[in-house]
């Protein structure tokens, strides 16, 4: 590692998070689940396909607009076995409070992950609740583990080939935006609320035997950027971007102007990216509108011969541009 | 709840974890396999009965005498899965590091894992880090979420019977006075390692078909006071311990006194209490004791009729004590 200290990039999901994960955590753990890197592993157990995963919430605040840590901590892990051709079933909840954190704060919370799980159709069968010192920590962590049957199969970035096309669920960026909000570092007025919700009735939508799809995968930290030039990486194919063909909001397009942000970088947390066989990329799209989650559906790429390795966006003012994985270090805390 | 904040003793596995538990996770999240209170769920997946556990760990500091926060992490979450009758096979990892924190610590952390794996024949198979900014957090905290076949099947305390003995795998106390003489708060001068340990390898030995094992569990967090005690309430069965067969180290019981501790709430995280049909215990007693980890169990009480729900302590001089739920404010983050 180059760093001889932690950065709070090295949590960012871009490159000091991948270094993080290639550098030490690999070579010391290494097994064919884990180096697969996926959003779940896929086990076998005794013949049944199972996937399993786990994500921390340390969103900071807890509370923003359109959701909170909770409702985070159950859609997250939920859309993590999702894109993993999972049904999510079974979710652990382990809970790091600060001292002094208001009861009322805790069952607000509980209750949303409650409501989450039920509108998602997973329980959360097992728990652990850790406390801390005032100052050892921040108000509440959350850890949710997931469990699901895989069932639909032969998902993975190695199913990729040129001519795949590449589709969005919808608009992208409001979630990063909706919790900077809540943090009121900006004298910005505007109105977003954070996306947060359980992908996996959308998934299920258009996911069945030969629906064509190769790879899916959640944007969040890093944004549709760190998704798409990770899986990227090191193949022997390239992505090719449209940007006028990239959903996002007004508003969202012009608040990324003001702060000078990339919106492809910035974080969601109720979309997913699907690459797709170009023959039955229409009747995905086509679904995907027909869902609640998803009316904003678009096709805003296509998987190249050229370019092997690289994602390059073809912008609006007719340039070429190369995205790079995010460092990491932009937006700190946003899940 | 009567608290209106978190305490730290909400953390402590005593009564304020309990009611924690009871008043405000169960109403909101209720289903059978939450409601069990195990120290895992118990799953069906389509015929395959699996164990599912959660754990955060806390402990400050991360490195004490005989272990570390990452075996900690690896043996306490296979532990939990293997009291619960089930092999232990898969675990998730979840990393929160504040921002500054030595990444030749993480290093040691990780490596330590590895090795704890290894022992325990676990694989780390999913993972997930996040950063919070300095002040933030404390280190590091992590969660491991633990997955594995349940194998040995009729386990729980709603098989336990009057006449039933209870043994503990060796002595009680040293995990919580390593921890502390890390914290180097007492000028004492002593030598006492963590037991951290991971118990598959010892249940395996004992634990098969007809073997008359009831009910398991690991004493962590409150020690064998709260193990017992929680367990217990409100059956139409009491326990009766012995205090002079209970083992526990000459050093722990004097560091006790000196210090104002009770022993038998103090945490372990190498031991397994059992109970199990009486004709069946000294078969038990005999394969524990030829077990490297097993070499100081001992039969230390019995399943009684009378004073049902309670868990009472001849003690040495020859009275009768009735042991309490510590409330777990005495020995903050300890695992």
């Amino acid at each position: 590692m180059r760093s001889k200290i932690i950065r709070l990039g090295h949590g960012g999901g871009g490159r000091l998070t991948g270094e993080l994960i290639r550098q030490l955590f690999l070579p010391a753990w290494s097994n064919p689940a884990l180096a697969a890197l996926g959003d779940s592993a896929r086990l076998d157990l005794e013949g049944q396909k199972i996937a399993f995963t786990t994500d921390s919430y340390v969103v900071s605040p807890p509370f923003f607009p359109g959701g909170d840590i909770g409702k985070l901590a159950v859609c997250g892990t939920a859309n993590d076995l999702a894109v993993a051709g999972a049904r999510p079933e079974f979710l652990s909840c382990g809970i790091i409070l600060e001292e002094g954190f208001p009861v009322a704060q805790l069952e607000r919370i509980v209750a949303s992950m409650r409501a989450a799980a039920t509108e998602a159709g997973v329980q959360i069968v097992t728990g652990d609740t850790k406390v801390v010192g005032k100052g050892k920590g921040d108000g509440v962590f959350i850890n949710t583990s997931g469990l699901g049957r895989i069932v639909y199969d032969p998902l993975g970035a190695e199913h990729i080939r040129p001519g795949d096309q590449v589709l969005v669920s919808g608009l992208l960026g409001d979630h990063a935006l909706a919790v900077l909000k809540a943090r009121g570092e900006f004298a910005l007025d505007y109105e977003i609320e954070s996306d947060c919700a359980a992908l996996n009735g959308l998934i299920a939508s258009f996911l069945e035997p030969d629906s064509g799809v190769r790879f899916m995968r959640d944007p969040t930290r890093g944004g549709l950027a760190a998704a798409l030039c990770e899986i990227a990486t090191d193949q022997t194919w390239g992505i090719r971007l449209v940007e006028e063909s990239i959903p996002i909001r007004k508003t969202v397009a012009g608040l990324c102007e003001v702060l000078g942000y990339d919106p492809l970088t910035l974080a969601n947390e109720g979309k997913v990216v699907v690459i797709a066989r170009a023959d039955a990329a229409p009747a995905i799209l086509e679904r995907m509108k027909a869902h609640p989650l998803g009316r904003e559906a678009a096709l805003i790429g296509q998987v190249v011969g050229e370019h092997p390795g690289k994602v390059c966006l073809e912008t609006t003012v007719g340039g070429t541009r190369i995205l790079d994985i995010p460092l990491g270090e932009d937006l700190p805390r946003i899940c």
